[in-house]
């Protein structure tokens, strides 16, 4: 496959990634070839010439799409924290008695749990990258802040009633967050590691105190939510 | 300071690293040095002259002591999961009863908060660089493993008795764990977080369905461990 679909076709020799379909856009196929070095040769390692001689591009191809590697690196970053950013912003605005907080919360830990597992890389290895620590990556940054500050709230609503468990919000916001990002961490251990969403985001539920009664009318109710 | 201790002295320009104090052996000194620029550059991008200029050392002087930056690496990386590692070894002996593990993962928990927090560079950052996946970091993942493994056994045995909680114990382990871990991310997100090391260890058995009195008891049994 060539750029053929945003510039006039350009004859290349054969794409080293043998496993992208024809359906995928170059820019997916760039995308996912700089993900695998990244994560595999460290992001210092990995030239942009490293990433079109996987997709058997030229440079002059791949600057077209994307300004540089850091460009590439905050879309893939972004990638695994919008869809639980997105359905946390629809979730907060009705959950706002406990039990639906609950269900809420229990959601949320679903979709980012979905999201971490699908990730063909599981580019979060690089959250804590040296290099993601600087002012080009503000903005993933303050996405997964926000992500992390949804669970704050929801976890703080969700553990109104209990008593004998007070953490600050943004405490408990991020180990919320730090525990269903237990993902990478098995992932990268064991690339076949099976993920039980299930139990993770009851694990979450358990940190805040609530009952195994309260965790499973709160499982029902979240897979109402995502249904919806 | 030079690395007269081992060697006859040397005359080097001054050191650049100012925080050194003259107590500080040449080993301690680029090891120092070293996780400095590993975790605001990146290892890749790390060189031994890097690390050699940053203590203004030769970097042949530097040699004598490390073989590379990969030995300092993984001594940095050893040493974020030894004292745990260290005491699990004992608690794991005792603590048969679900009341006495809980108290032994308390203590594990405050032992491994205080590694995470004490440790000057926050080196594990690192965990998951891409670089640290390779073969020659294999002893120090093995440990970490190992750790984790602590953390599983300890985390089944003091739910033994709890209903409607029924983790795979390598599941259980890995939460735990992750759960302590959050100290890096607290850090990382800023510098000057303080860590609630009681908040966080409570966080641990709360996962585990225990209840409130038994998480308190589990503390002050945990002192006591930690103690004798």
């Amino acid at each position: 496959m060539t750029s053929a679909t945003k510039r006039p076709a350009k004859v290349g020799r054969p794409r080293a990634v043998s496993d992208t379909t024809p359906e995928t856009s170059p820019r997916e196929q760039i995308l996912s070839a700089a993900a695998a070095l990244f994560v595999t040769q460290g992001i210092g390692s990995t030239s942009t010439r490293a990433i079109a001689e996987a997709v058997g591009m030229r440079q002059a191809s791949l600057y077209y799409h994307f300004a540089g590697k850091d460009e590439m690196l905050v879309e893939l970053l972004e990638a695994s924290v919008r869809p639980g950013l997105e359905v946390s912003q629809r979730l907060l605005l009705d959950a706002r008695a406990p039990a639906s907080a609950a269900a809420a919360l229990y959601a949320l830990a679903l979709v980012d749990v979905a999201t971490l597992t699908n990730d063909r890389h599981n580019i979060g290895m690089l959250y804590l990258s040296p290099e993601v620590q600087d002012a080009r990556y503000d903005v993933f940054r303050a996405e997964r802040g926000q992500l992390q500050a949804a669970y704050a709230t929801l976890g703080t609503r969700a553990a109104r009633d209990v008593s004998g468990v007070d953490m600050p919000g943004e405490f408990l916001g991020s180990l919320l967050i730090q525990l269903v990002e237990v993902v990478i961490q098995r992932r990268r251990d064991n690339a076949e590691a099976r993920i039980d969403a299930d139990a993770l985001a009851a694990s979450c539920l358990r940190l805040l105190g609530l009952s195994g009664e309260a965790i499973e009318r709160a499982a029902v109710a979240a897979r109402a939510l995502l249904a919806a």
